[in-house]
């Protein structure tokens, strides 16, 4: 079969399980979670093996330590799949929840009802354990998912996907549910892209490359987790204990993940008070600073920030550093150079708190707490997919509820227009 | 200045502008939708004038005299506008509400806010009320709006626009907030379409190519009013009378809206007494048929009807009929023919109105009603700027709430995650 066929034949079966999926009950839904976790306890040595396959041939593809790091299943990463899939059991099922309704004064009643969206393509990078649960929060919302991992997890993606279609079946669900595209031909993701008939949304996780390839070639809407270029703003009325405290912690807890603090804005007034305070626990954290030219002035070690810099998601222990005149300087250059991801201010002046929350154009704005607390469990939304740094259909954390859309049902006894 | 400077400027000024509204008291967007209304009865006789030589120019371009009647403003039509501006400032503010909220057990205070999505292109054809609904929608919910009428319409959209412009000064709002793309050069959209930078969503309205060919360019969001192919399913258990109620209010009171009727399914129990009892009214109200091998055998003035009748909306007094076996087939061929706009069955059976309901993946599925209640006044959600057929983001009615999005707002004192 040619690849166009097969892409096509995957995606259409996906479709019409997604039609099954969506009246399946939810007590099906959460049995194939429960067996899910007991095929994958059965297979627990073939997806071990599988794995230790991926990662003998890791050099081929040239993969960095790093990369290499996030392909090993351990223990307690198989432990945590498992953990997962009991934690997406445990939510609430959004399928069928009747968002609002109202009885009309003609004798219709109307109910808003949340449904499944249909399918899902999710593209996705490495990490096997992101496999289960992807398909745990599609398969809970209703929604079909095809699953591209990266060609360097394929042995252990099998395996995986293998259990999870076998609690499939068990569960009285369609296998075609949950597929995943197993062709090792990279043109296969351009013609998914291309079946809008077929698949509602994509989700790409992974780096700005892909999902900028992704977001230019799909003809269906994109659920995107961009850049996160995240700020620590310490206001004139800053505690500058609290703020020091919050720095460290926005900054230098994982350094690598998309919630961490890449840029840190002082108010003018205490910027020498609180540079000066910073400069050596941050040192000391291996930290690389790239400040303006006032920064530069406080701290001898800082190297000059360029605008790219202040515009930049490092991902690493390197912190670009601004003095600002007033808040005003502070949100303009928040928006200007964020990226609309998360951002918080340190302060103890309610009506500076309250601008900052209100002028930040991100997803999540932070009033004296780290920037790390923007994420799906930490807000007690449950686990998520992905954070969307998007403002169409869903905006920062997205779990179960972002993965539906609504119709509306009118019940009648024979109203028409007139 | 050249056009591409030109629409670049534009789109930077509603940025800019968008920024202040969302920050500008609701108290100030409906003392704006105030002064609108005055300022549209100041300048009526103008605004007249301008639609008369819209109208005599008419004839250069081509129109028919559907779209010479959709072009031309009347005096009710324009009591309609400023009815339309006094509904709008009714509605509840959306900016600012709190969706959901919760304490956490660290003591974050976290809320879920709404706020507006920012600036909105809106493309149309022909009517000059449809500025001032789609300006009213845009601004009350915080947003701003480059507004790209049709060139038949220049000289009437002008002055309407004009009038709002000057209602937002006297409302201390930015005029950048509401812009007429002015330019004749039909390229400033594709201009327009590349500036995701500043503009966050495109909403066309018009024909389906038009539609298609925003959707294809588009490189942001684009909120889509596809076609309405909509069916009256009578299912076995219907009440014929209701059933033909329901069916000549769908096809009939107004056939050239999107949520009229296109086609009708009838079980096969009942199509020969259905069929019998419809073909004498709907012959009466000038509808031509085009029905299934069964359908011609009991209406001997039906035409058959091809494939693509099953898919098409007609938007005029065609109706295509099929005899069905059963519910299921019923709901299999509305999901493959239909347009996801608006579906209806006619039955007394409760299982049968159950999955209908639960099967069919349309934005509204009714149960003994009319296909024409699918509007956002007659869901009680106020005035609305389009129907959605997309499932992502908003479904169904896109009143002031689906232009808007949401953002976190943190509160802590202190909190870093461990």
């Amino acid at each position: 079969m040619d690849l166009h066929a097969y892409c096509e034949q995957i995606a259409r079966q996906a479709k019409e399980a997604s039609r099954l999926l969506a009246k399946a009950p939810g007590s099906a839904r959460n049995r194939w979670l429960q067996r899910a976790v007991d095929e994958l306890q059965k297979r627990k040595e073939a997806i071990f093996s599988a794995n230790a396959a991926d990662l003998e041939r890791a050099g081929q593809f040239g993969l960095t330590p790093a990369q290499i790091d996030r392909l090993r299943l351990t223990p307690s990463r198989f432990d945590g799949i498992l953990e997962g899939l009991g934690q997406v059991m445990a939510l609430p099922d959004p399928v069928g929840q009747v968002i609002e309704g109202s009885l009309r004064p003609n004798g219709l009643e109307i109910r808003k009802v949340r449904v499944p969206l249909g399918v899902l393509l999710f593209i996705y990078e490495s990490r096997p354990n992101v496999t289960a649960d992807a398909a745990a929060l599609a398969i809970k919302s209703g929604n079909a998912i095809l699953l591209r991992g990266g060609k360097e997890a394929a042995a252990s993606n099998q395996a995986i996907v293998e259990a999870l279609q076998a609690a499939l079946l068990q569960a009285g669900l369609p296998e075609g549910a949950l597929q995943l595209v197993s062709t090792p031909d990279r043109a296969a993701v351009g013609e998914l892209l291309k079946l809008n008939q077929y698949i509602d949304l994509v989700i790409p996780r992974g780096g700005e490359s892909l999902i900028r390839a992704v977001a230019e070639q799909a003809t269906m809407p994109v659920l995107k987790h961009y850049l996160g270029n995240c700020h620590v703003y310490v206001d004139r009325a800053a505690d500058l204990d609290l703020a020091l405290k919050i720095l460290l912690n926005a900054k230098c807890q994982r350094p690598g993940v998309c919630n961490a603090a890449e840029s840190l804005l002082v108010h003018a007034d205490l910027a020498e008070a609180f540079l000066r305070k910073a400069e050596g626990p941050l040192r000391e954290h291996g930290v690389e600073l790239r400040g303006c030219p006032r920064t530069c002035r406080e701290i001898a070690w800082a190297k000059p920030a360029t605008d790219a810099d202040f515009a930049a998601e490092f991902l690493d222990l390197i912190l670009s550093v601004k003095v600002v005149d007033d808040l005003d300087e502070a949100i303009a250059h928040i928006n200007r150079y964020g990226s609309g991801h998360t951002d918080a201010i340190v302060t103890t002046d309610l009506t500076a708190a309250r601008r900052f929350c209100a002028e930040v154009d991100s997803a999540a704005v932070l009033v004296n707490a780290s920037t790390r607390f923007h994420d799906g469990f930490e807000f007690g939304l449950g686990a998520e997919i992905g954070i969307s740094t998007d403002k169409f259909h869903a905006r920062g954390p997205c779990g179960l509820l972002e993965l539906t859309t609504y119709k509306y049902v009118v019940y009648g006894d024979g109203q028409i227009r007139t």
